[in-house]
């Protein structure tokens, strides 16, 4: 048993509050300045009211300013915040960090800095205290994994991806339970593209449930069912030649932190319903409008990804080879009309 | 403009005449013994009873009597038939293949020989006459392409896969229309393994689906996504080593004919219906009673797989490294209750 912390109470943090609870360790759960009436609810009777669900009682909520008195004593540290969060995370957690901790996160995303992407493992590490750079190496969970299903223990798989294979083994060890299964990986930058890019891909995989609305269709056996999975082929094939410009392995890509995720993401989700919108022929700005102020990831990643292309941290042929992720950053950043390129898909030549 | 005889006119075989005469070809639609009243009534209205809608009016429908007449004079041959079909066209169709005859397929399988796995486009270059083999080159038309909606013009992408460069690209260039995008590959034994797979594995993915429901759960946003993508990315794991084992390429696998065509299948259809049947916990033999009829190709698979895996053809170590491929076995051969090995996928040990 451990006592382990996890930073952000919002539901992917307070979902894998769950599965380490039920491991046997004593969780305290320390919500960020946005989590403040989350952590009042959770403190009054446990109800998390986000997941709609009561917690297990060993998982103790903090606010914000409990996290000096939450940390001390602290074997092991989780970020749980989204990749909006990650610089506050940075900023408030990491000094925090005592050498030998297990520090790890269910973050997912890419940095632009220095005119190349940079994953977030590797942004934590070079953030940590100075007495802890030898020993701590920040890992990343990725993989199929819903907040609200893995709080009411659904079971899954992930990896667990850091630099260090002993570190994820140890990582792996605290959170594994008969629902939660972790399989770690050292390909860090295969997973964080996967992780990163699977929401961008999401929306536009759902670009053709849109037309198939737009043309008069309703749900049912005969849609766009070909068109959904010759797009999501492409994603996989765009985001294993995007790991391999960076130099992360393409079998992560079609594992778990690709495939699987990606998979999920299109299953349901925020990001898929504004892949609709757009499909629909709504347009960039009234597909946001629709989307009620919900925060869209695919929007950001689709920015960063852009800045690094022209940069060429893409590689010397920038966004050539991958005319999907093109086409979507001329839909959800420029307003352009769906039309799908697939005679351009699979390394096939314009015509 | 060519003259194109399809062999099998079912859902698939009729399917795929549809682009065939968008391209401005003189398609001769023949039927199988099996398929006389579609026959019939093509010829009537021109309206597939199956399918649901009246063809192309460049697609000629013949009754099997009217094969020999149909390939006169023909440019082209594609047999439309099932793998139930494939001994069936083997015996009547490939005699009349002439020398340098583009010849292809939208039968998927694989057939288990002299104690190996063959793929179709290699049993039927091993059938054909002795002045053709030197010219002819059968390919397989593999990846996401449900018939009712390639038939509607519902946009895809498909691998052309043979053994010959030049030949799949004048097929992928006989066959090409702006909603039916071919690609060609000459990896025939991983587009065959993937295409064979898919139906297996897509009924291991359905498994969640009953599991879910058994539980009490009803279709909705918490449901058991995790499980099911989890299982995906478990299926195109094995795929990939199944095909490496076999002589096929990885990527193929995480492409159109792998992970495009598993997606599109477990989307819907008979096989997603008879896994959840079996994660519901009905049995194997209440679970095919419920499928009432339906082909289930998903068993003839995993009965050439377990004969296979005896033998030693799918390598050393059989199928312990295929978990989930012995775990469906175990389910839809032997009646065995679902119970997904989570902790071994991914190469994990037993635990």
């Amino acid at each position: 048993m451990s006592v382990i912390v996890v930073l952000g109470a919002g539901m992917m943090g307070s979902a894998l509050a769950v599965p380490l609870a039920d491991r046997g360790h004593d969780v305290r759960l320390v919500g960020t300045p946005l989590d403040e009436e989350i952590v009042l609810q959770m403190a009054k009777d446990g109800v998390h009211p986000k997941l709609g669900l009561k917690l297990h009682d060993a998982i103790r909520p903090f606010a914000f300013s409990g996290l000096g008195e939450a940390t001390a004593g602290a074997d092991a540290l989780a970020l749980g915040v989204s990749s909006a969060g990650i610089a506050f995370a940075i900023e408030h957690a990491l000094p925090l960090v005592k050498p030998g901790m297990p520090l790890f996160m269910i973050t997912k995303g890419l940095a632009y800095e220095d005119e190349r992407l940079v994953t977030l493992p590797d942004l934590l590490a070079a953030h940590l205290p100075e007495a802890a750079r030898a020993s701590v190496h920040p890992a990343a969970i990725a993989g199929p994994c819903i907040a609200g299903e893995l709080a009411r223990r659904v079971p899954t798989c992930v990896v667990v991806a850091g630099r260090d294979a002993a570190s994820n083994q140890r990582i792996a060890d605290l959170i594994r339970t008969p629902y939660y299964h972790p399989f770690p990986t050292t390909d860090v930058r295969g997973a964080e593209v996967s992780a990163a890019l699977k929401n961008a891909y999401a929306m536009g995989i759902a670009f053709a449930l849109g037309l198939h609305e737009q043309r008069g269709g309703s749900a049912g056996s005969i849609a766009m069912h070909n068109l959904e999975s010759a797009t999501m082929a492409q994603a996989i094939f765009e985001m294993r030649a995007i790991a391999k410009e960076l130099g992360g392995l393409e079998e992560t890509v079609s594992g778990l932190a690709g495939v699987g995720d990606l998979d999920v993401t299109t299953n349901g989700g925020r990001t898929g319903r504004f892949g609709k919108l757009l499909g629909l022929g709504l347009g960039r700005d009234a597909a946001i409008e629709g989307m009620q102020g919900a925060t869209l990831e695919c929007l950001e990643i689709l920015g960063v990804l852009r800045r690094a292309a022209a940069a060429g941290a893409l590689g010397s042929r920038g966004l050539t080879p991958l005319p999907l992720l093109a086409h979507m950053m001329d839909v959800a950043l420029d307003g352009a009309p769906v039309e799908l390129p697939l005679s351009r898909f699979f390394g096939g030549s314009p015509r």
